[in-house]
């Protein structure tokens, strides 16, 4: 474990700013003694908010003054051109000048995505960066689904990049096996899916550093046969988002069937937390941070209607991340992946 | 209602042959006294099962021997080269000849979509068929997702067709309403998605013959605010298929909880009947039959490992299409689209 960790916060993000983001932050550096907080926002407001918690003499929460901030609404383009010091890009800048090991934000995705890829660059090689995050399994280990919606579309060594990224940001949580790797498709035969889906396979097949495991169909995701899942972004988001219309309609359809009679309705008041606990563990958007991989820093995202445990579990996805050093990890890989290239055949040129 | 219908079904399809198909077919002429059925299959195996069920000389059951079966792992252009004798291809015929107002199959989903094509034809006007399916919601009325995996990659036109369709599919079930259609895209918002999506959104928003309410995303689908959501077959598949994955996660992790204590395990016994049916509620794909819409013919295909109940649904679905007279409206208003292109100022001619 580091003896010390830094981490910078985006305050103002989300649907709730500082009034989810404080109460998270104080629990944090409650619980982990060696982390020290930059809070990023406006200081009043956070000054504010801190004083209302008792914790506005914290010594590890130290506020950073920003003057604007990157609404819900705002176009991405416009943030990263006129929103120089907003809390998000002014915490993705703590990033980028080392004076941060990670940054953590609830606020627009679109704007984030942009200003981080901008602000810290990609690490050498890598063509794009994924959004992933854990969703839930039958098993004990989650699976790893990539990417969530930071690429709409992707070619072939895009997903293949995922791939290995995907394996790596997994890999820790597999004891000592290495995380298989599946490809999202309509069908698990090879002839299922486009040409696009086919390609990323055979380079996947190709390559000594991932585990490839073949194709898995949205009904085996959370079966536990995968560890990370791999898709273009505008299969993932759907993916995603799909799972959290889907456990609101159960939970929806379950509580209006217990209502309908007494003697339910009484089981329900029993069952209240297993349904409610069972609520957040398959709502993994609502819960999990989801990281943006493929960068020159550590930059997790949280729901932008998160709760303050939903926004603790992200700043606790950004300490994970930096302790098992993901991003050099990647960089690793990728050099890895670049002196195979030198030495190998012109087949494997296009990895 | 109409005073005589004929349904051709293909007996040999899905895991288990007729061994689900009989009991379902049994069930449907019993419930339906103006219904007769063709048993495409092979005729032993079919009159054996019959006799089992007490139901080999029933008048509205009729046998249509065939000597050839296709395998789910059949390759969809081999089916629809050789097995020209199969349960699948006579039952599409029978169709096609107007022996019977509808086919329902179980088997091999890229073969029943090949040869259906091959045999019906699409309706004029109509780019592809679409697999649509009705998909639980939060209120009574399900919502139709479309395209289901017919079509890896939709171009906007092909997305429209599939919101007319839809809209068309979904008519009756609206009382009164035009049916809300939604495009499902990662975002509501207008800039979201790629080209394709935002050009079938300009479409659909010119024609009369939708009421198109704009973007709607994974987690909104189930709300029941769009009645039809129109996606590409990749996207549809993996949505549908995640909501079965999801849908059975949640009953995995409901019931390990309940059974960690004595008292909630009994609390499981009193609440398995209402677990069991909202499982089959919420997992669409296992239970209603999906169609395939756009051609000169009503194809209703139920899952590979359907229950007699979900077959019996697949018949129901033939049935309320034929009545509904889907094709026949779905023929009507591509007319009318043709129509109002004649008159039309150039911008239409695309649609």
């Amino acid at each position: 474990m580091l003896t010390h960790l830094t981490i910078a916060l985006d305050m103002m993000g989300g649907d709730y700013g500082p009034r989810s983001s404080i109460p998270a932050a104080i629990s944090a550096v409650h619980k982990y003694p060696h982390l020290t907080l930059l809070l990023c926002g406006d200081e009043v407001s956070i000054s504010n908010a801190l004083r209302k918690h008792k914790a506005d003499s914290h010594p590890r929460l130290i506020i950073k003054h920003c003057s604007e901030v990157v609404s819900n609404n705002c176009e991405p383009a416009q943030a990263l051109r006129n929103k120089k010091d907003s809390s998000m890009r002014v915490a993705l800048d703590l990033v980028k000048n080392k004076q941060a090991q990670a940054c953590v934000s609830s606020g627009n995705t679109g704007a984030l995505l942009l200003i981080a890829h901008f602000v810290l660059k990609m690490l050498p090689g890598i063509k794009r960066p994924a959004l992933i995050s854990a969703v839930p399994t039958e098993k004990k280990q989650p699976v790893y689904l990539l990417d969530l919606g930071a690429n709409v579309h992707c070619d072939a060594q895009t997903l293949f990049q995922f791939g290995i990224m995907g394996s790596i940001v997994a890999g820790e949580t597999c004891k000592g096996d290495r995380p298989k790797v599946c490809l999202l498709n309509i069908g698990s035969e090879d002839i299922k899916g486009n040409d696009t889906i086919k390609e990323a396979a055979n380079m996947m097949k190709a390559t000594p550093h991932i585990n490839y495991t073949g194709f898995c169909e949205g009904s085996d995701m959370f079966s536990g046969k995968a560890d990370v899942v791999v898709c273009e972004g505008f299969v993932g988001n759907v993916a995603l988002k799909t799972c959290e219309g889907i456990a609101k309609l159960i939970m929806h359809k379950f509580t209006k069937a217990l209502k309908k009679r007494f003697f339910y309705r009484l089981l329900a008041v029993l069952l209240s937390p297993i349904i409610k606990k069972l609520y957040r563990r398959v709502n993994p958007d609502q819960y999990n941070g989801a990281s943006l991989v493929g960068l020159r820093g550590i930059v997790v995202k949280s729901h932008g209607n998160a709760s303050n445990k939903a926004f603790l579990a992200a700043i606790e996805e950004a300490i994970r991340e930096v302790e098992k050093q993901v991003p050099e990890k990647i960089e690793a890989t990728f050099e890895q992946i670049a002196l195979d290239e030198e030495h190998s055949p012109s087949s494997l040129k296009n990895y």
